[in-house]
């Protein structure tokens, strides 16, 4: 536990002490009553561009992150937890996916666990902001690890919502990882009936729907939370619509997620471990049975809220 | 998300709004790089008790907070899932828990779920700061719920270290809830070989015990975190020893914990939901087969990092 | 200087310390771009009046603070060198100032100056909120000394606007202590040209209207800054409008005030001091010959932005 | 006056506004109770030197500014307010300064205003820190305004302490620019008797010696604060010690300086315009006689704090 405290004692060993104590924060303001500070080191891009403001900070204990609008998107630390949850879990319940479609997922990370599929033949990846693609691909290496090179994988430039009615063929797995609806998000209003019939023309009618449902606290406290907006929209259409999420450290809370299907019932895979190692070229790092069990179980009380 | 804003417009519809933004804030420091700010509407006591700094501050989202030296301990939006989280995985585990030994868990949250079980005959809560236990009594009755009040309960104020040795007959289950071990809290350096040596004198041979094990974060970033430490000691005296978390939303973080049997595979538990109808008295709100698999299911990262 | 800080080091002299670092704060926020942080050890008063939210914290440097709709208004430190700037350059400009208007001013630190003077007769003070005058009363004493049981006091509560079309009789000396006009005050717009009109009807001809004028800095960053604007109001109407200014530490910025007169040159009176100890029956803390001239004189920068 | 407020209004406006809100801050800490928030567009520099850690921000309201240790030194908006305020009371009352020795002032901006000095012939400026002279000749060309090459200057790498024994000659003018004496600069501990007799060694008998000399706020409410430290040793060696002060807005306090000498009275000098009219090439933005008037002018508590 540390508190202000004159900073004497500590400059009396400068320079010894390899890792300054700073002054420089960023602040994530969750909303009016709460938020929360990080100390950086330094700000690495820090720009608007026709979309949003993009900026990356390098944060002390998070590594690299990735700033839309002053709200955080990933960071270094434990991107891998947020991107594997997003992907693994359809990837892998899909028998066979051949041809994925990412809408989103401008940093990489999405595109980087889709790949780790050995029947993967054809992702396409559609982004409204070429300019933090272009951001991403230069600063956060780490994140798409090559993934943008991968000739299997083709990015359009565009609003999904028009991309969508343009596309051709089916899609096994369709993975939303848009930004958070605020108003100041490319991605407000985005998600209705509307952009559903778009996805549903395109989903193969075996395919999987997946998408990132933002933070679990608004479950608890707002009936008509992102989250259960998706959801309600989505039990509309599925058979299947399974509500689950990670725990993220650099975003201090859980993160939700919402997957969909007629056929498949992905909560209830037993035999996670086996098809990581037939399915996934390289193995993941935070994603297995148990990390499985622990994403798509739910206290009591918030299973009584989801009506789950 | 919200922001900095021009407060003009909100007050132009003054006095409409209900809920006025505010201005003054209770800051988490969780160490030299991170902190955590809370808008309060009330400071409800404020006192520096013999051993500590005692805070109840009223927040915006979290309600009630009890604060000790400037770090949050529970508040009243979910203390029941850490204080269930706590106290009933062991309390179920042991066929009938008849004697329990409560160290710290000034607020009665503690007490008020050991309570809950049927078979429970005496419980003794050992916290060195009577003053605290005098202001939960008053403020924080909601923890509690009357739980000071039952006859099965013994307070005895003093260091646990000291009280352990005069205490006497054996325990079915221990329970460890002392505040974090920083150089402020008055349980600083009290987990150690010594103590081990009086709680296992008094636990008895079938018996559990747990103890909160701090912030998942720390066994991520450091080999030597609170919980590493507590494990290896406990990994020294009991075959089983398992390690499980639990996410608090008003801590913005996993909490963990560590229970330790040589009898009991808590973690392997399939029965939960029938022994709690046939054992707990008052059903628990959040804890339930579900979430005890969350509770015990972790990331492969993390299993590796515990050697789990 | 001090700095965030690990704060075991501090903790380790835990009790020996008496005065703790501390976790609460009030913040002023200035702008969008600039805030500042008071560590406050208690919240004296905290309500919501008819008119605006009320808070009365108790910082650490600066003692009692009040605080209208998040905004300081005077701190227990240093409220006197405000209040006297305010009050003692017109009333000892003044050869005899019987008769003196107060709009707004509900610590009571203005009328306290007013009544410092032997001449005084009659003091009528309007403000809007009656509950904040009570708050002042009872947690606020340093600052009134008892002002407000004076025979000489006549309190009105009401709108300012309303108040002097009704009042009788001309006044000597008439002091604006209104809050910030921002859009949360009750004096929002208030400063017209039709307040003004009522301000001369009630003005001797002989009489001096002062008023506070807001943060020096806004003079040098916007030309059309609420003292610009009350200042050329002013000089339509009067022969001398002399701005001056006086530094408040725990505003951390110059306070600025705006005096009018048709007869009385205030920058240039050369004899405070002995008007001081002629004219007023106890003598100020701050205010004296060399005060006035630091009050009046301005950079040369400054100067030019007012055409001075 | 501004509060936290969703952002969302904000942003419906995208892109149409010119300033973003950020999430960015530079904190100043100026002890365990007191904190000031900028929000900065771009961390331009953020290096430890082999003395120290330099960072220059850009903020919002004040521009670019010069940070050492976490402590702000000076900023675009009214730099110059403070090196006036620092180097030409003493310059002009000084008949011919042509020797002029600086000690510290790594910005530029006194050894600009030096320079301004018709008589000059030659100033040896003296820093220990070589690496922020440089970043300063890069980065803060504003203050410097090409002062570092003018032939008339030599710079001197090294501790002030051995440098002064090593000059030889007399000064007209001796300028100490220090920065805070805290335990975190390389400036801690330099004023004492040894040092000033060094000082003395090095001042013609007609010369005047000018420090800056720390916080107002110092002086009321610590006895042994570094301006009265400062002031008590020059009282025991110069016939007149006189202190100033200057607000400087980016600092949000006013600024001290104390000049001595035994054969100019500096504050009581009554024809400054006409020496800066006859004396400086180049005129000042912010002093002249007024603007001395109000440097050397206190209130009455703040002279019997300092018996003056």
């Amino acid at each position: 536990m540390t508190l202000f405290f004159p900073i004497e004692d500590y400059f009396t060993e400068f320079p010894k002490k390899s890792e300054p104590l700073r002054w420089i924060w960023y602040y994530e303001i969750h909303n009016p009553y709460e938020l929360h500070g990080h100390a950086i080191r330094e700000i690495i891009v820090s720009k608007r561009t026709k979309y949003q403001y993009v900026d990356i900070v390098d944060t002390y204990l998070w590594g690299k992150m990735l700033v839309l609008n002053g709200e955080p998107q990933s960071a270094e630390f434990d991107e891998a937890v947020y991107h594997e949850a997003l992907v693994l879990p359809a990837m892998i319940a899909h028998p066979s996916p051949k041809r994925v479609l990412i809408i989103g997922g401008g940093e990489g990370g999405t595109l980087r666990e889709v790949l780790r599929h050995r029947d993967v033949q054809e992702v396409i990846m559609v982004d409204i902001d070429e300019e933090l693609i272009e951001i991403s691909k230069r600063y956060l290496k780490e994140w798409s690890q090559g993934a943008f090179d991968d000739p299997r994988v083709k990015l359009i430039f565009g609003d999904a919502r028009e991309i969508l009615k343009k596309l051709e063929g089916k899609f096994d797995v369709i993975i939303s990882d848009l930004s958070e609806p605020s108003a100041s998000s490319p991605a407000h209003n985005i998600f209705n009936d509307e952009f559903l019939n778009s996805i549903d023309a395109r989903l193969d009618e075996n395919g999987i729907f997946v998408t990132q449902a933002s933070d679990i606290k608004d479950i608890l406290t707002d009936e008509d939370a992102y989250h259960n907006v998706i959801r309600r929209l989505l039990q509309k259409r599925f058979k299947w619509v399974q509500s689950y999420s990670a725990f993220i450290n650099s975003f201090f809370t859980e993160w939700t997620f919402i997957v969909a299907s007629d056929h498949y019932d992905v909560k209830g895979m037993s035999d996670v471990d086996k098809r990581i190692e037939e399915k996934l070229v390289r193995k993941p790092v935070h994603y297995d049975q148990e990390a499985h069990r622990k994403f798509f179980s739910f206290l009591k009380s918030l299973r009584e809220r989801l009506n789950q």
